[in-house]
């Protein structure tokens, strides 16, 4: 029988203290549980003496959401310290130290990070971080390649994805950005203006295709793990560093998934600017910050994962002439397409982001609303005839003009 | 520790003594061991007195090729008898009746099949099967429909793949069909005369970048469980009766790999009449029955797979307008693909097929070995651009007349 029990502040201080060698030997510790209760238990430890503090991080057994709860496997934190320890050999200094974990107990240990702040929430406060693009890229040309067929001898591979076989937590995705969003489902959430905007997503067929297509690479494509969830609320970041968090959602799916993650946020943030930019001046320079960061962030990635695979690379047959061509449009075509879901989800689905939702005047939000939809189908729409990083670009300024 | 060893005639006896129901009381048993040694054995335990018997077929720790032996996971045997059952329940009537099975000992014992032949010397005899097309479309769509995201939740799917994670095997197709074939590898065998052919494949970069395309696919793409070695020798046949055996190479990949196997060992045969047929008009009269075959084989499997998807479909995405006939020309594409990449290796690679090699003149052998390699080789080039099973008769037909 398992000893799972959810953790009081007691017993979270408890088990910080067992990890040698942060905290000195006087000196109290505080407790304080800063996670959201959603899906987590998230107790910072801290010892006001020295500074020094810890993260331990323990999963509820069910997932709140709009008032009700689901059961939710507490295999996920077993799975989000082990690719916590992968991505920490794969992207070193780019996710948080593991100290310790406890798969019964459900939780980890981990490095505290609060001399950063959560991305998007350093984004809406107008912060500017000139290393992401490159740190964020690094991270994704190193942990994408060296857990695919070109980067990982193809047997450790197939046995690895045994670990990461990850039901619950990929059918929240299924359901919250491949399915509800483009039917009339009681998960959606959306402003009441925003009505005809839905009811042209459900009616639209061109898209639904599309969608369905990208619901069936993420079903079936098992390209590299994924950290599964990579927006900017899963990412801790100052000026000089950049954490990744919160890989529970890991599985073996397509690599464009994760990228266009990243992409679809900081288009979000952009479609934001309706309302976060003091003038239009300011808009137009903030949005080329953002725009520039997308830019950096391909084509870092691209120029990073080619020197893999062209230095790395496990086997002779990545080195068919036309191949890592080939492979590295498809990867642009699904990053352009995923950006896209996750960009419309964040609007009509279930679960939105701070960046839009938290503009206080209907207009504006609605604007940015709008303006994100926009720039979400015609990617989805777009996605398989893509070719550059330009278009993805192009398609976010054609739409802001309007 | 295990108790595996290989077993003696004896202790094959005692097992199948032990499944009740087959044998009468009286009456002695008598064994044979009838496999070809290379990869398992296998026992055919029979009592003369009343005409009963079982098939007692036990995995080897290794696998003899070319005089070489490397060792095999016996985990192979488990999913053997796991995929059985799966089939025996979507495809009922086309596999033989599993009676027991011991992972440990990496055994399984199953239906005595002696009345039939093994299909793909039914075929160098000149037999015809009339059922088989229907019989085996009906086992593909079965099978790949309802382990695919189509037909089966897909949470219980994600589950089932981890029990078949099957890197020995993988890597043996991995190797024969996707490498070796298209360099110049020592596993590799063929005829000296064929050397000009061999080096004409190592040179054609059109052909490499459609191979690592194919190769691709069977290492991600994990669309549904397949029987993973679908060839004419896996297959047992009366004319009313058809039984798929061995799928110890299960694992969850891209479905056209099945189809196009059995396509393919159906080409190799058409080229075989080179020799078997007597005269040219018994030659094209043979052609034309195993065109038949071919055309029947892919339009009963499309009539049935889009008949459960449309009856039997798990959820509402899988409606989305026009996906269905995408996904089908998809299949078709994958379909050529895998079955031009199974009919070279069969000419210029390690393991070859009776049909060819058997034919004991030299000249007919290297007739039917060309026009085997122009049908794989032109299947694999076009495969992206077929859109109807026509066009892959009219490759075969057009191939036979230069």
């Amino acid at each position: 029988m398992s000893h799972y029990h959810p953790l009081t502040e007691q017993e979270a201080i408890e088990v910080a203290r067992g990890i040698a060698g942060v905290f000195g030997p006087e000196g109290e510790l505080g407790c304080r549980e800063i996670g959201d209760g959603n899906l987590n238990l998230v107790f910072h430890v801290s010892q006001a003496s020295t500074g020094a503090g810890l993260i331990v991080k323990q999963a509820l057994p069910y997932a709140k959401v709009v008032g009700e709860s689901w059961p939710l496997s507490l295999d996920r934190a077993r799975i989000e310290s082990e690719a916590l320890g992968i991505e920490a050999r794969l992207a070193p200094g780019l996710v948080p130290k593991v100290y310790h974990s406890d798969n019964e107990l459900a939780l980890t240990v981990m490095e505290d990070l609060s001399s950063h702040v959560i991305m998007r929430q350093g984004l809406i406060d107008g912060g500017v971080y000139p290393l992401f693009a490159g740190h964020i890229s690094d991270f994704l040309a190193g942990t994408l390649f060296f857990t695919s067929d070109l980067g990982m001898n193809q047997q450790e591979k197939k046995t690895l994805t045994r670990s990461f076989v990850n039901p619950d937590l990929c059918k929240i995705t299924e359901d919250l950005i491949f399915d509800h969003p483009y039917t009339n489902a009681d998960t959606n959430s959306f402003d009441s203006h925003l009505r005809p905007d839905a009811e042209r997503l459900w009616a639209d067929g061109e898209l639904h295709l599309e969608v369905a297509l990208l619901r069936e690479k993420f079903l079936t494509h098992a390209q590299a793990l994924l950290h599964g969830d990579l927006h900017t609320g899963s990412i801790f970041v100052t000026e000089q560093s950049t954490k990744v968090i919160d890989p529970e959602f890991a599985y073996f799916g397509p690599m464009g998934f994760d990228i266009g993650a990243i992409i679809a946020n900081l288009l979000l943030h952009y479609a934001a600017q309706e309302h976060w930019s003091a003038d239009a001046a300011s808009r137009k320079e903030r949005r080329q910050y953002l725009i520039g960061t997308i830019r950096d962030i391909w084509n870092g990635f691209e120029r990073k994962f080619r020197a893999l695979w062209n230095e790395r690379g496990v086997d002779r047959i990545a080195k068919t002439a036309g191949y890592q061509d080939d492979y590295m449009r498809r990867l642009l075509q699904d990053t352009a397409g995923f950006a896209g879901a996750k960009a419309v989800r964040r609007i009509v689905g279930l679960a939105h982001v701070a960046d839009i939702d938290k503009i206080p005047d209907a207009s504006a939000r609605a604007k940015a609303q709008r303006l994100a939809l926009a720039i979400g189908t015609a990617l989805i729409k777009r996605n398989r005839r893509i070719s550059s990083v330009e278009e993805i670009i192009e398609i976010a300024d054609s739409a802001s003009r309007e």
